[in-house]
């Protein structure tokens, strides 16, 4: 049936030891594998595969790929042809390329990102066991983040982000749940948002200057985490971006901030709606733009348009 | 792809008058319809087709059928097609047949009760629109339900429960979130919980002694709406059988509740976790089945196990 | 001005190790001081007094005494002239008789619960100190307790409340914020809540069969925590009596539960209202009554008028 | 014992048919007794006196005064000494002349305010009743408000911060609970936070240019009325200008939004501590104050040190 989730995002990171620390005691994650170059592995208390974030040490802050699973092995042949058909060339890694992972389908997204789809992961199971298990992690540490939710990857102009989101809807049968429009009768597609699932969104993009990543994020239950994470991120001196919001688009709670080497991250709570192919697109236009980002003033705020992350191209 | 979501419940209510009050100025729903023999159609804010709710004027108080939309109108002929091969008899029913539907394939599921799939439903749209929408709206009424989320329906005895278990997974291609085992070895499953989306759950059996509903879900946000909810209700003398709850089985917060006429109702709230076809299943077993129910005291509690909707026959 | 707040409450407990365990790993607070006989001195993490419950080893799970915290040391003598005026022997304890307090005045209230006023007790300081503090302890353990915020005194039958509540007014400057009302045309007080702050109570007295104590009650934020530490509470199998509620009287968010020798406790949230003097007092008739005491469903529930703590008499 | 709470916060609006749409259909007031000249006097649901608001038609948007309610007639006698052995000259108005109060003891505070102490005012009762109460009104409109809280008032100068800080202690018996200091060695209060009850804060004082008020706060249960209530304020386009934020000065979780006039308003949620006469004065350092501020990025934010409303004098 296709694309199931975001499984992993791979990025590079300034100082190895701080990310650690970082993501292990603020955020919660767990080291799940460390490799002799440094890479650290880690994944979340409710999720059971063996990673959702690979950390590369690095002279710089970049984005190296994300990976997106699929339901069956076969599913990544079919994907394969459809890619393919639609003209970008493809190649399979064997399995153990990408580490822990089985086979692995590598392409280039038509917005330039590294994008990889693979079928199986090495299974580790959720903190909380899957037998009677408890709703939350008692000895669970920091913000307790659930699990990586979605990213938002940053392409060169509207027409980009209208190619992209176009091949997601195509080609992996992605539902658009909400855009917003500009340009001459609202005729350009200034960022998207499209979902696998239920839930508001799966990935989304955004046009902007360069090709790369403006954040990931976490996912919490509901406002009430997103205070206590804020209060955690202030007690640790984490540089905030932009404080506990309501997001018009998504109906979603958040917090933007930054991990040590800049890449920009965001808690994200509440399920929003129940996301269907059927339901009507949301459309944010040009006027209301930042009412859709920024609910509450209906203004710009903090850094959200100039810090990002870049592509790490070879 | 088969089914999307739980469409509509459809049930007879002993005074029509007294239930349309009380699902509109106590639960928020609208009523979008009313045929002359006095049913009413109603659908909640944060849903866009006609209706997810249908009140039947009766001296009983039974449940008819429950629908599911599917994703396309080709789907129905190729569900017609498994579900005939299981062995099920199945009927189309002409557009209009099943009111403001297209075509509608009807059957009786394993569990013996009245199920039907359509593609099509005459369109509304949500009540704060598509366009710029508010997160909520704000001339909402009371509990402000965002939609039908799922039903818990009753199976005469595990075995029941495991073919229809096994029916919605193989035929309609649901996974299984979560089941309560119990026998020698924990081989019987005595309740099940089946997804279609990333949610806990779309649909759920339990063993008992009869074809009946034991409720179906409002959904509402989070924690906070759940004290809410129930405060309307005290306000309103609507008579409450659990207080508000964490479940083990789905993490869910929840009340339950009973209509005017004595259906059990629930007001669901949170996404619980994020259901994938490849997450493990959850197993609570014989010893913990009350703590997965009812999760604080582990033990039984209301009339949760002798209160429910009989089926009705004809 | 007389008295601030509730100083501690001074029970016995069956098992003494247990206990520690409960009250530090579930409850959150710190033990500040042990004796050679067993007795445990505790405190929350959000008071700056040395302690707030005190622990002792006994073969009977009995309430010994409570204390209050008056402003100034001359409030004692005032005090003991108004207490002995009103027909009530008294006696000073000197400085160090009490653990760590300085002189106290000891009497017997006219329900017959052992009483004590002291205005010093040695200083510790919050947990999250008093120079740019945090606003709560990132390392603080289970449910985070705030400060033991109020008790229930049960009183031999309505007379014996009506006696110390008056007490209280007339002697003590408490203001009555609530109160049930039984018999002919509401004549007897059933219960009351008494304030010497702007929170709903700062002790509450209730009519039963014998003199003891019904519950003491910590305080939580809001209904927030309400949920996790009933999820708190169910990781480690604490005995809840009654899950998570609203209460009519005094608009509070509630759990009641069992320590391990089967005293009862509360976790209170929320501010309530602003009590004041000149707030009308609020009466719960008897036909309302237990909508006042368990606001959704308005019935009884739980062991609530049959678990208590009796006082322990030598 | 002396001065209870705010009563009652006089200022002058713009437009008086548009202030009254804010406050009662966005803060949720009720407009209790309208003027000839204009003038309109509202109430909160929660509070029990006629009026805490008085609204005048000008054509600047200025601060009037603001007035505390004291329990006893007497306590005014006792007051008056106290005040004007300080050196400050006081007058008595008879009853009536402020509106629908007894007699009004009216002086100017050390930092320049006009301020009035009044022991009675005209009865009118919660929204909710006093028997048998539900625990908010369901009919309420908007942010549904509970009570004006406190007021920030502006002072010229650290050294008139300390004056009138010495003054409400000395004079009003009022506790210190939290203090900005500056200067050499932090000799100097630029801001500090006092109470007559057991909340953070019934009145605060900050340093500035000019003689005016910094905000008035409106005060709600807590975090989730804080989302909701800025949900309503993108609502109606509210200019907000600090979004849902934490405190670490009082824990409050807050917005900072203006009225149509201009004036900075408050919605300030939790109990935050319960504030005690021996509690430790909590101290902001000069390099943390930012972070007492807005707890969260610690740094400035909005237009909170620019944005006020002037005096108005005659």
């Amino acid at each position: 049936m296709g694309i199931m989730r975001l499984g992993h995002v791979d990025i590079n990171v300034l100082n190895i030891e701080e990310s650690r620390t970082y993501y292990e005691e603020i955020m919660g994650l767990t080291v799940t594998r460390e490799d002799k170059d440094g890479t650290l592995y880690l994944k979340c208390w409710d999720e059971w595969d063996k990673y959702s974030l690979v950390l590369r040490p690095s002279e710089e802050a970049t984005f190296n790929k994300i990976a997106y699973k699929v339901k069956n092995d076969s599913d990544l042949d079919d994907l394969k042809i459809k890619v393919e058909n639609y003209g970008i060339e493809t190649k399979f890694l064997e399995a153990g390329v990408v580490t822990d992972c089985g086979r692995v389908l590598s392409f280039t997204l038509p917005s330039g990102h590294s994008f990889q789809l693979y079928a199986q992961k090495e299974f580790i199971g959720k903190d909380t066991g899957d037998t009677n298990p408890a709703p939350w992690p008692f000895k669970g540490k920091g913000i307790k983040a659930h699990w990586i939710d979605h990213a938002l990857l940053m392409c060169q102009g509207p027409e980009a982000v209208m190619e992209v989101t176009k091949f997601f809807i195509d080609i992996f049968d992605f539902t658009l749940t909400e855009q917003v429009t500009v340009g001459p009768d609202g005729c350009l597609q200034a960022a998207t948002w499209l979902t696998c699932s239920s839930t508001p969104h799966d990935i989304a993009f955004v046009a902007g200057e360069e090709v790369g990543m403006h954040h990931f994020a976490f996912f919490l239950d509901g406002w009430n985490d997103i205070l206590r994470a804020a209060d955690v991120m202030a007690m640790h001196n984490v540089k905030i971006d932009v404080t506990p919001q309501r997001h018009g688009i998504t109906r979603g709670e958040t917090i933007y901030f930054f991990d040590p080497s800049g890449h920009r991250l965001e808690t994200f709570a509440g399920l929003g709606y129940l996301a269907q192919p059927d339901m009507p697109v949301i459309t944010w236009t040009e006027d209301e733009l930042w009412r859709g980002i920024f609910y509450h003033t209906g203004i710009e705020n903090g850094a959200f348009t100039t810090a990002y992350t870049l592509h790490a191209y070879k």
